[in-house]
């Protein structure tokens, strides 16, 4: 029997194990509940992993796992050590009523899986195991195999450098590393990108007043924190989507030429974004193309602020507070510290500017939280050629060349680590709606990631 | 035995039947508990009253009452028909979790009365109710007294002209108008009002795309709804809080020298409202007096904004949407319709300037909800020195005569049914928290309002 019928064979068994995993809400900051992921997972991993070891660190659990080669082919020109990355950690469900089937308890409908985590990443990563379980039980894995399962990647992966120092040797013999994170192109095709971009966050929580006044008795007297932190805000970024903070764009990169081909060979089409996202105008830069926007350009973005309340509990208020989260993809060469110091360098230029910036900075927390470095491979590497053949091979399609991915990965803590190329093949399909309400991963892509991992892991033999 | 007596000899009566209406969580919106609250107040009223009536509106009812002198003093110069002006339903208590005890459920704690509604209003037109109740089982009520209690107010009474356009006989011989409601002075002295700011509030939502996305893979394609609002907002404010919509302040009435006069007695403290609040600055028009900017100014407030999540639920994605809740506070001869075109006209100006700003506003829904008029009574007429004294004995302690009142009542629909001159004389303390979690009234407070109600009846035979 060859290893894609024992797959077919056995699919139901391994959705079944998939949906196991799903049904415990491993939302990273609830740490219990990752805890039982990670111990679910352990024992998975033990029934065919010759190496399986949770590494605890300050924040939750990293798991490390490996599979050595069953056989070694004499005729072989190299046996190179693949590693792959996952998270088994998830982003919080909410809002739970946009939900049409509870969050943690996967439905099937129209092909999909519905089910918070399915494709961000338990689903992905599972691909990988299920890839390796087949080659195992009919002897044929004839490569070194690693995985490393990260149990923070939601927030950023804060400890996973220390679950690595502990283990440094464990990914000294590393030839490559393959990430299944994100969705696909948004065109469909099966997708392999060379890097990601990076991501600081920040907070800015500006509290104006002890309590919420009756905005009719204190009107004119009481601060509005709203106000106040659009001033504040609105100094970093102008109406052209242009970042207004000093030396921001200094260290971006200059895409190769390698890179720039395969962007424009991707003919992007501002109208499909258009009509996928029911947009009508375009974020971020506004005098830059479309390519350039989602893979070689930094965005500044605000993804939530809430102050007061709205809608049917809208009060006559002065609120005392507002929130406002912050997320900034970078490119490389940005450094997140580097840009961290921008920000606060540019509140301290704004508080001896103006006695007025100054009173509201002084009431204004700003946190930075997450931070990932941007990282890119080279798409020269020979890597290139066989990781798209067994793409195809998998999807039965040829595979966009992405040079940056938009999302962001710990990518830079696996390259420190293994100094090695790193390469993302995303197996959710395009409108996997991570992050957001009703995420989901259509059944036959899980399939498809599972044959290409099943092909990688034989065309990387020879 | 005199009245202020059978007051005190019953008070403890009073109160538990003041805890009944207040259990009543007769939330504007929650049809079913207003009328519930409806119902205790027409059977309570009907133990004293001569008449009592429900209004039917096309919203909540309109509650009416009327006393007839149970003698009348030959030698009285006049015999004056007072309409005091009250409302039963409550704003909605959110956030719960900020609530020391249940909102619906009245606690004394320290002097106070903590519930939801017991400052604005119930408190403070039961003062009015016990006190009629305390002459009334005297045979003392010497004056025609008529009573409404509105069941919107905090919705803007919306069909508070449609009760009054039903009954408008019952308004015709009115006299004067006392409304008591919102808090005192926040010096704690009893305060004597002679008109108060309206109010027009304004909803925007705008919604630039069909969902949440992640942040890096959408971002520099997704356009954000929350830079795109705060672009937009930002027109119409500038850093030092003036307005910048064209004709705003073109109706603000130059206070007259009496008007003038009162508000520079009251002999505002920045630095007591600095302590009293815990704020270090102030908002709204940076270069005007304090005194001005809470009586004499309109405001343009921002009471609430909420897009995506944030704190621990925060999200990478670019939400789809963001809703900003503004009231913008009246003075005369604001009229609100002008206002409200004003802010249209800003927006359409803005669309034809600027491609970026159609853009935007052809995804936002502006809405206007609640809409009051500003209303002022000349501080010269002979009413001033009555309630003066009565307050006086009430409190024992002279009230602050303040031209305008921050908050905003119905007044102008009281002053189209009557014509005549209407007063507020606030029972609830400064610190009430009206509109806040832990709402309260100082039990001394209220029954200080009683003695007040009793002194204004007495007085006022002439």
């Amino acid at each position: 029997m060859n290893t894609i019928e024992f797959f077919i064979n056995n699919k139901q068994n391994f959705l079944n194990e998939l949906f196991d995993l799903i049904r415990i809400p491993s939302i990273s900051r609830h740490k219990d509940s990752v805890q039982t992921a990670a111990n679910w997972l352990e024992n998975k991993l033990r029934q065919t992993a010759d190496y399986v070891e949770q590494i605890p660190t300050t924040g939750n659990p990293v798991i490390l796992a490996e599979w050595e080669p069953q056989y070694l082919e004499i005729s072989a020109s190299s046996h190179p050590t693949l590693l792959f990355y996952g998270h088994y950690d998830v982003q919080p469900p909410e809002p739970l009523d946009e939900w049409i089937s509870p969050p943690f308890e996967p439905e099937i409908r129209d092909g999909r899986i519905f089910a918070r985590g399915i494709g961000d990443n338990k689903g992905q990563f599972f691909a990988h195991i299920v890839a390796i379980e087949c080659l195992h039980k009919l002897n044929q894995l004839g490569v070194n195999i690693k995985l490393i399962l990260d149990g923070e990647e939601e927030l950023g992966s804060p400890y996973i450098d220390e679950a690595i120092s502990k283990k440094q040797e464990f990914f000294e013999d590393v030839d490559l590393v393959i990430v299944s994170d994100g969705p696909a192109d948004p065109t469909w095709k099966p997708t392999l990108e060379f890097g990601a971009r990076g991501i600081i966050t920040a907070q800015f929580e500006l509290q104006t007043a002890k309590g919420d006044v009756h905005s009719g008795n204190f009107g004119g007297i009481q601060p509005n924190p709203v106000w106040d932190l659009i001033s504040i805000l609105k100094t970093m970024k102008d109406d052209q989507g242009k970042c207004l903070i000093e030396g921001f764009y200094d260290d971006v990169f200059t895409p190769t030429p390698a890179a720039l081909k395969a962007a424009e060979d991707l003919n992007r089409d501002p109208e499909v974004y258009k009509e996928q996202l029911d947009i009508t105008y375009f974020g971020e830069e506004k005098d830059l193309p479309i390519t350039h926007r989602l893979m070689f350009r930094p965005t500044f973005n605000i993804r939530g602020i809430s102050s007061g309340s709205v809608r049917e509990n809208a009060r006559t208020i002065i609120p005392k507070e507002v929130v406002a989260e912050l997320d900034i993809r970078l490119v490389p060469n940005q450094v997140p510290e580097k840009i961290k110091q921008l920000v606060t360098e540019h509140l301290d230029r704004l508080k001896s500017e103006s006695e007025n910036y100054a009173q509201i900075l002084e009431r204004c927390e700003v946190n930075f939280g997450t931070s990932f470095y941007p990282m890119f491979t080279p798409l020269e590497l020979p890597w290139t050629e066989v990781l798209a053949k067994s793409i195809t091979e998998g999807f039965e399609e040829e595979p966009l060349k992405i040079p940056l991915a938009g999302g962001s990965l710990p990518l830079y803590s696996l390259y420190k680590a293994t100094g090695k190329p790193i390469y993302i093949i995303p197996y959710a399909q395009p409108d996997e709606d991570n992050h957001a309400p009703n995420e989901n991963m259509m059944v036959e892509w899980f399939e498809k990631g599972v044959k290409t991992s099943i092909a990688i892991l034989n065309n990387l033999k020879g």
